[in-house]
């Protein structure tokens, strides 16, 4: 029988938990280890458990690897990771490419916006054409990206990298730049979205009635990182809609009678990484799951 | 009284140990925790114990910065770390400036030719020059990296960065695309070179007498990777020499009367790697030290 798996490799957003020069009150919790720590977004998918597709390479993905034994290399120079899907060209869920580089053989996933962000910089040529090819997906189109799990990429509006970033920024930007997927393996199927800036009328039907779904949980109010005095932009600035409040994910995903949501993708920032916390309480009684390194879920 | 203090953050070369897709006795018995792992090449060094140079930025900088308390934020952003200093423009030496990427002040050294390297690679915006000054360093030019603490570099044969490699290439270039670092603080003085093709007759005159040196230990053997079965290429291709030999770095410290010989930049296929192994216990009964991750030096 056909299963869908999945393997949180990272639950926190760009920068971890904790952040190399953060001293916010949940990196201080994870370094004396309070609160468990987190690193950079990435999910690992299966349908039958030996084949995987990394959504998003996290600059911590050679420690996610090693910390995920399905993920360990199978033979002298092997690995079970039969490709990896990008989301968006962000430095959190591209980096980690640079991790894998080592004449290994798999698959690229990613849309021509994001296949050119990667063109542009040289770097990336340490990925051997004769090894990884790449492989441009429209959006619409469903692809193998592992032994029976299939994907689909859909439009969710966004915004460019922050290192592509001109004089202005379009943050609910709907193209290519940043994407959801859609995975199926058999009649199972989920949805990943790590980045999300609104939930449209097109995002809504879609969702309606998923038996599963990670969604972009990066900070639980708009002002959070001004308010703790980290940073000067908004959740909305960073194209990422928060959780709390009217125009939130937790009110928009209300009456779409999703069987199962997770948050990925949190800032060091988010209080809901703080088990005890209010906000954590509020998510989960909300009917929300939030994710942690090492979390499994199966369809 | 002036210290110079040195601080092992990675001890293994790019890849590190284990590497993501390998699967040799190194790798799989650091996995299963029968020797211990090592993180990708890079040392912190210090005058004062709380200002700090970081010389190279691994991948893996995130977590060799968690694990090393002198490096923690000193505020709700704020770090010890004054600078980075690149040696070379090689993957695993530069990749760890995009997590150095979150609105911290720090200044950038390196030559012209790594700094070229950078300016390619759009990405590497992502370090905002309001924050991160780049300072260009001449070969022979002192500059004080932290407080009171001063760093020259100096010609050291070596090769382009494997990514920007063309049809032909020279493994034993001299000029700016690979340096040695000489570290003063008071009337201390260490030496850094986590990268070196050849000990040539100027370097051999530089190091005679040191009191302190980290240097290239990539490879045990030239044919080490193809014995092996995990690669192609032999030490010298990949412009590193080896350890053991007529040629090799041992041998050719042997005059030189250098006080501390430190071996860094380990491959995980070096069988030095394993406490255990006759290649380490002849590498320490010949006068030389096997770095790992939190190794301390103090002059």
């Amino acid at each position: 029988m056909t299963h869908l798996r999945a393997h949180v490799l990272g639950a926190a957003a760009g920068g971890g938990l904790p952040q190399w020069n953060c001293g916010c009150r949940n990196c201080c919790a994870a370094r004396d280890g309070t609160i468990p720590a987190a690193s950079q977004s990435s999910v690992a998918f299966s349908a039958n458990g030996s084949d995987w597709a990394v959504l998003n390479a996290s600059p911590d993905i050679r420690y996610q690897i090693a910390a995920s034994p399905p993920l360990h290399p199978t033979g002298p120079r092997e690995s079970p990771i039969r490709s990896v899907v990008l989301t968006n060209g962000d430095i959190d869920h591209v980096v980690g490419l640079l991790t894998l580089r080592e004449k290994q053989t798999f698959r690229l996933y990613m849309t021509s916006a994001i296949a050119e962000v990667l063109d542009e910089n040289p770097i990336f040529r340490a990925l051997d054409p004769k090894f990884v090819t790449r492989e441009i997906v429209a959006l619409g189109q469903n692809v193998e990206i592992a032994d029976g799990l299939f994907a689909e990429m859909f439009v969710v509006p966004g915004k460019v990298p922050l290192y592509m970033e001109g004089e202005t920024v379009d943050t609910e930007l709907e193209g290519e730049q940043t994407v959801g997927v859609s995975l199926r393996a058999g009649d199972k199927q989920a949805f990943y979205l790590p980045g999300c800036a609104k939930v449209t009328e097109a995002l809504a039907d879609r969702m309606t009635g998923a038996e599963l779904v990670f969604f972009d949980g990066t900070v639980w109010e708009n002002e959070e990182m001004i308010r703790l005095g980290v940073g000067a932009k908004t959740g909305a600035r960073m194209g990422h809609m928060s959780m709390a409040g009217e125009r939130g994910s937790m009110a928009a995903f209300e009456p779409l009678g999703v069987a199962r949501k997770i948050f990925v993708h949190m800032n060091n920032t988010n209080p809901v990484f703080d088990p005890t916390s209010p906000e954590r309480k509020q998510v989960e009684a909300s009917g929300w799951e939030v994710a942690f390194d090492g979390m499994e879920v199966e369809l």
